[in-house]
C-alpha cells in the first residue's frame, strides 16, 4: 500500500511520526507491505515554496491509496495572505472526501478526565459523520473592509451521498441516525433535512431517523450524550459540534477522523491542531493520530483486524495509566508510542 | 413603564405570567406604576390571524418601552408555511434590537445540576453578546428541491454596534471581551476580527481582547468556561454557543436574555423554547423569565435597584433549594413564583 505522509506544522511531526512507527511495526507482524512518501504540506510549504497544498504533494496524494496527515497552521502564517488551512480545504477538496468520520468514545478510565460528570461521560459511543467539501467552507465569498459576505449552499445529491455514508454507518452499529440542522431558519437545512427524509423513506427505513436543531444538539452533546449513536450534519455545523464533542472523551488529542469519498482512498488526521505551544516538546498526545492510522487500515486498506489490533493495544495502554500529560499522563509522545510499538 | 405583553407558545403563557405577577409585586412595593398590555404572537397569532407577528402587535411593541416575551414555537407549525420563528425574527428586526445579552452564571448550589464536575461549573460568570439582527438569519435565500442558497452578510457598522454594547459591558465587569468567529475560513469572519480589532484600538484599549475560533470556543466553554468575562459573536454562533452555555448553570430553563438596540427599549426573554412537551403542566421553570424580567428594570426601566431586588429573590429562593423538577426540585411554576412574590 502506497501512503502519502503529510506531517505538516507545530506538534504534527511528532504525532505523524508516532503512526508511521506504529503502522509500520504491525505491517510487518502482518506481513503487508507498506510504503510511506513524504511531502511538504501547510505552513512548511508555504515556507519552502510559498504554496500550502504544492502540485507535487497533491499528485502524489491523488495517486495514494491513503493519507496520513498531522496538522497545519501556526500563529506564523495566521495573518499572511497565504494561510496553511487554504491547502487543507483544497486537499479535501481535490480528494473530493465529502464525508469526514469523527468516533467520540469515552475509553474506560478516562472519563476521569472529562469535564462532564463521570456518569455522564461513561457509555459516550457516537460517530459524527461531518459533510465535508460544501457548505459556507467552498461558497462564494465577497471580502471587503466594509462589507463582506459568505454563501452557503448545498445540492440535493452533495446531502444524499454523506446522508448515505451516516446510514450505512448506522446499519453497522445502533440503527440509529440523528441529522442536525437549522431548518427554522436556513434554507439550505430545509433541502438537507427534506433530502435526509427522503432518502430515509426509499432506502433506510429500517435505520431510526430524527432530526435536531444545532443549538438543542450543542446542549445535548453535554447533557445525555450517550444517547446518540450517528449523527449527521453539514460542514460548519460538523466543525463545531464535532470540537464540542471531542473534549467529552476528556482530551480531543484522542479523537481521530477519516475523509471518505467515493472509492477507498481516504485522508486520516487527528481532529486536533499544530498546537504550537508545545510543538518540539514531545508532549503531544498520539493517540488521535495512532486511532486515526487504525481508520486507515480499516477504510482504506482492507485490513480491519489489523485496525483492531492498533485500537486495542491503545485501549490497553489508556487503560493501564499510560498516556500524556494532556491526560493526566506521565509519558512524552514518544514513550507512549514506545509502549504501544512493543504491546501491538 | 407601558410594557407590551407577549405570552406566546407552549410554557410561554406560564413563565411570562409568572414574571407579570413578580413585576406587579415589585412595582407596587417600590411605587412604580407599570402596564402590561397582552398581543397575540407566534404560533397563537398564525392560529387566531394568519400572521406569527400581526400588525397591531408590532405596533404595539415599537410604542412600549419594554417587550416581555415567554417563548414561541411547536410541532404544530413546525411543517407549515408560516412559522412562529419568522415573527420572531421579523420583531427582533423590526425594533432594531442588534445586541442580544445571555448572562450564564451558575448560581450557588446549582453546580450539582451541571452535566459539568463541579470544580469547573463553580464560578462561571460570562455575559454573551450576541449579534441579533445580521448574518445568515437575515441574508438573501434561494429556497430549493435540489439546491439552496443562504448568504451571511456582514457590514462594518453592524460589527461595530454590537462590538461597542461588549465592550462597554466588560468595562463595568471584569474587562476582557473574547471576540468569537471562524476567520480562518470565512471573509465575514475576517471583516468581523478586523472591525473589532480597530474599535478596540481607537476606543477601548484599556479592555482586554482576544480572538477565539468558533470550533476551539465550543471546547474551551465545557473545559474552562470560568476563563471568559464576555463573550462577544456574532448571530448564528451566538444562538450555538449561547444555548451550549447555558446548560453549564444546569438547566436551560434559568437563562435570561435582553435584546437592545441604540435605545433603551429592549426584548426579553428566557432563553429556552416553548417546551410543548410539558405545556399547561405547571411545571416549566420561571427563574429565566423572572431573571429577564430583573433585566427589563435594569436595562429598559433604569430601575437596577428593582432589578437587584428580584434577583436576590430569586438566588435566595435557589439557594434555600426551591426550584422546579428540572433543577431537581418540587415545585410547580407557581409555587415557585408565590415564593418569589413573599419574599420579593
Ligand atoms: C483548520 C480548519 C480549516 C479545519 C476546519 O474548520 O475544517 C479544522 O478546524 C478541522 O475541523 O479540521
Ligand atoms: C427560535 C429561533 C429562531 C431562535 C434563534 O435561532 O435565534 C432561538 O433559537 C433563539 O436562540 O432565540
Amino acid at each position: 500500500a502506497k501512503i502519502a505522509f503529510l506531517p505538516g506544522d507545530g506538534v504534527g511531526p511528532e504525532v505523524a511520526n508516532a503512526a508511521r512507527r506504529v503502522l509500520t511495526q504491525v505491517a510487518k507482524k502482518h506481513d503487508l507491505s507498506i510504503g510511506f512518501n513524504e511531502f511538504a504540506f501547510g505552513g512548511a510549504a508555504i515556507d519552502a515554496c510559498g504554496d500550502p497544498l504544492p502540485e507535487e504533494t497533491k499528485a502524489a496524494c491523488l495517486e495514494a491509496d491513503a493519507i496520513l496527515l498531522g496538522a497545519v497552521g501556526g500563529p506564523k502564517w495566521d495573518m499572511s495572505e497565504k494561510r496553511p488551512e487554504q491547502g487543507l480545504l483544497a486537499l479535501r477538496s481535490a480528494l473530493a472526501v465529502y464525508a469526514n468520520l469523527r468516533p467520540i468514545q469515552v475509553a474506560k478510565g478516562m472519563e476521569a478526565h472529562s469535564p462532564l460528570k463521570a456518569e455522564i461521560a461513561a457509555d459516550v459511543d457516537m460517530l459524527i459523520v461531518r459533510e465535508l467539501t460544501g457548505g459556507m467552507y467552498f461558497g462564494k465569498r465577497q471580502e471587503g473592509k466594509d462589507k463582506a459576505t459568505d454563501e452557503c449552499l448545498y445540492t440535493r445529491g452533495e446531502v444524499e451521498r454523506v446522508a448515505r455514508i451516516a446510514f450505512d454507518a448506522a446499519r453497522k452499529r445502533k440503527g440509529r441516525v440523528t441529522s442536525v440542522d437549522k431548518a427554522n431558519v436556513l434554507a439550505t437545512s430545509r433541502l438537507w433535512r427534506n433530502a435526509v427524509n427522503e432518502l430515509h423513506a426509499s432506502e433506510y427505513s429500517d435505520v431510526e431517523l430524527d432530526h435536531m436543531l444545532v443549538d438543542a444538539m450543542s446542549m445535548k452533546l453535554i447533557q445525555s450524550p450517550s444517547a446518540f449513536d450517528v449523527v449527521l450534519t453539514e460542514n460548519l455545523f460538523g466543525d463545531i459540534l464535532s470540537d464540542e464533542a471531542s473534549v467529552l472523551s476528556g482530551s480531543i488529542g484522542l479523537a481521530p477522523s477519516a475523509s471518505l469519498g467515493d472509492g477507498t482512498r481516504g485522508l486520516y488526521e487527528p481532529i486536533h491542531g499544530s498546537a504550537p505551544d508545545i510543538a518540539g516538546e514531545d508532549k503531544a498526545n498520539p493517540v488521535g493520530t495512532l486511532a486515526s492510522a487504525a481508520m486507515m487500515m480499516r477504510y482504506s486498506l482492507g485490513k480491519g483486524e489489523i485496525a483492531d489490533d492498533i485500537e486495542n493495544a491503545v485501549a490497553k495502554a489508556l487503560a493501564a495509566g499510560r498516556g500524556t500529560a494532556d491526560i493526566g499522563g506521565k509519558d512524552s509522545c514518544t514513550s507512549f508510542t514506545d509502549y504501544i510499538c512493543e504491546i501491538v
